[in-house]
């Protein structure tokens, strides 16, 4: 096997996040889940547009920003999604090249637009989305770029995937490829309403190998395994995956693996402004450390890091060199 | 005179900034005037676009941020600017009628793009802006609706308006409206090059009385009247304006009025994060002040609020409500 060019690469949804603050009164008018994605339509989508406050456009995307966070770290990285050749599609495509990621999907030349989240930020920091997936539904298997994915170390893949209708083919494919040339393969569960969504699918990807590295929160994996108790969930998830990594906001996070479970603590922060990409980038970080060949403790201490640095300001991507803020904090990469 | 339906209604160009971070380095790589604000062409902007970073994308415009910055104290705000019917054009026309502002010009149908602004911001919290004018060339004084401007207690307008050729024209017909109408006309003089470009007509507009009130910061006062001594300067500025506010960053600003020269210090802030919008967001405090009659210490010391809270994060729009921070540091409205 030889050595791989990259240490990860992403494959998810390609979408600009149009982000505005409002009260949680305006979640209520709007009959919004709080803290959830929410797919919308076009037409829901310009109603949004229309009754939010001033926003600002940034690209997004959760494993899009999963793999800006590695490149940030300083790894190689590269990612696979679609956006129309449209002016927020060339935003995307300029700002994940210019984050030093490889990006060569082919845009769409017809079709829907390229994919908006309309992200609402209340006053405690949460974020509610509302995705119009556009131009993402039409990622297929063909945009897998084959060379990239045997070439990754890690190919990382988000759940919401399992939402635009031939992305499933797409992500069941580029995971094939990772395993032939001997690379693994992790998921994020992305959302606990996606987790509904694709209960059954989720559990099968993990119990049958499809995915070596399981990413969830405490709500994907209570509703994974349809449980309110933590321990409980914890053993099903120990007997399912090989490898998982269980978030849990302010009290840090589970490793599990087949014979343990480690504990480590989130990073202090002074307050959260936007909690919009932490846990994208706390893949980010334990994805880097772990592709690298760190330790569990040392590549989820990467991963807290990151989710820190990310929440403490509006906006699902790093806003400052990860690389340098973890060597200033002594981890080293 | 019937009382005012609008506090202040501003007149400049309809801009969305394109703003990242970057080094020092990145300036003298492609020959910016770091501080300044430099007219670009089509192509010139493509190849910043190009060679800058991951960019956010927010509404912008010196006095459309000013008249976002009255909205947010609570004051009745009108914009007069001219977008293309592009998706810029109509972020922009959201962000403002999304931030309480009445914003009527009609969006050009065909010709050049809506203005965007590079905007690159140094780690020391200055920013640098390349601006590719487009639509905003195409202000007439057909687009100046006179009822808004009649309506309005202040009519401010910015200095870059001379650089669209048709601009002064409606700028011209907007004062003279304003002033039969009983009302006032308030100027920012912009950027120390525009005054440059421009010094013997802005030098005119304020010993013609055409307009009221002057914003300058030191380095446009100095373009202004050519010497590098503020006391001269300021002598100068005395002999031409009804009344003058210049803002000299930290060290606060000075009201210049006839017969009095005012001192009032910066408010206290811990860090600049983004220097943009920070003269923008002066002249809405002192405007609204000014307009609903507070003497000029209280106008200033609004200002120096609302420009405090602008330059502590990234754009050039406030991000919290202004009325509600005036109200707990005890300043009335």
């Amino acid at each position: 096997m030889a050595a791989p060019r990259y240490d990860v690469v992403g494959i998810g949804n390609a979408i600009v996040d149009v982000i505005a603050r409002a009260e949680d009164d305006f979640l209520v008018a709007h009959g919004m889940h709080k803290g959830a994605m929410t797919l919308i339509d076009e037409t829901r989508a310009q109603a949004i547009y229309n009754a939010m406050g001033p926003a600002a456009e940034v690209s997004g995307g959760s494993a899009a920003n999963t793999i800006v966070g590695c490149a940030s770290l300083g790894a190689r990285a590269a990612f696979i999604g679609k956006v129309k050749d449209d002016k927020l599609g060339k935003s995307f495509a300029h700002d994940i090249r210019a984050a030093n990621v490889a990006f060569d999907t082919k845009p769409a030349a017809d079709g829907p637009a390229t994919a908006r989240s309309f992200i609402i930020v209340t006053p405690d920091g949460e974020r509610t989305m509302n995705t119009f997936l556009g131009a993402a539904r039409d990622l297929y298997s063909s945009d897998i770029a084959e060379n990239t994915i045997k070439d990754a170390a890690i190919t990382y893949l988000e759940g919401y995937l399992w939402d635009p209708p031939h992305a499933k083919e797409a992500f069941l494919k580029a995971a094939k490829i990772a395993h032939g040339a001997g690379r693994k393969v992790a998921l994020t569960l992305s959302d606990a309403f996606c987790v509904d969504r694709y209960r059954d699918e989720f559990r099968n990807l993990v119990k049958n190998s499809t995915v070596d590295i399981l990413f969830a929160n405490e709500r994907e994996l209570h509703s994974l395994y349809q449980t309110a108790d933590f321990a409980t969930a914890v053993k099903s998830l120990r007997a399912d995956a090989k490898l998982a990594v269980v978030t849990r906001s302010e009290k840090g996070c589970v490793v599990v693996s087949k014979h343990a479970t480690e504990e480590v603590p989130a990073a202090s922060i002074a307050k959260v402004v936007d909690a919009t990409g932490a846990g994208d980038l706390f893949a980010a970080g334990f994805l880097v450390g772990h592709s690298r060949g760190k330790d569990l403790r040392t590549s989820a201490q990467l991963g807290a890091l990151a989710a820190a640095e990310v929440i403490q300001h509006v906006g699902a991507r790093p806003a400052v060199s990860l690389k340098a803020l973890a060597a200033s904090q002594d981890l080293t990469i």
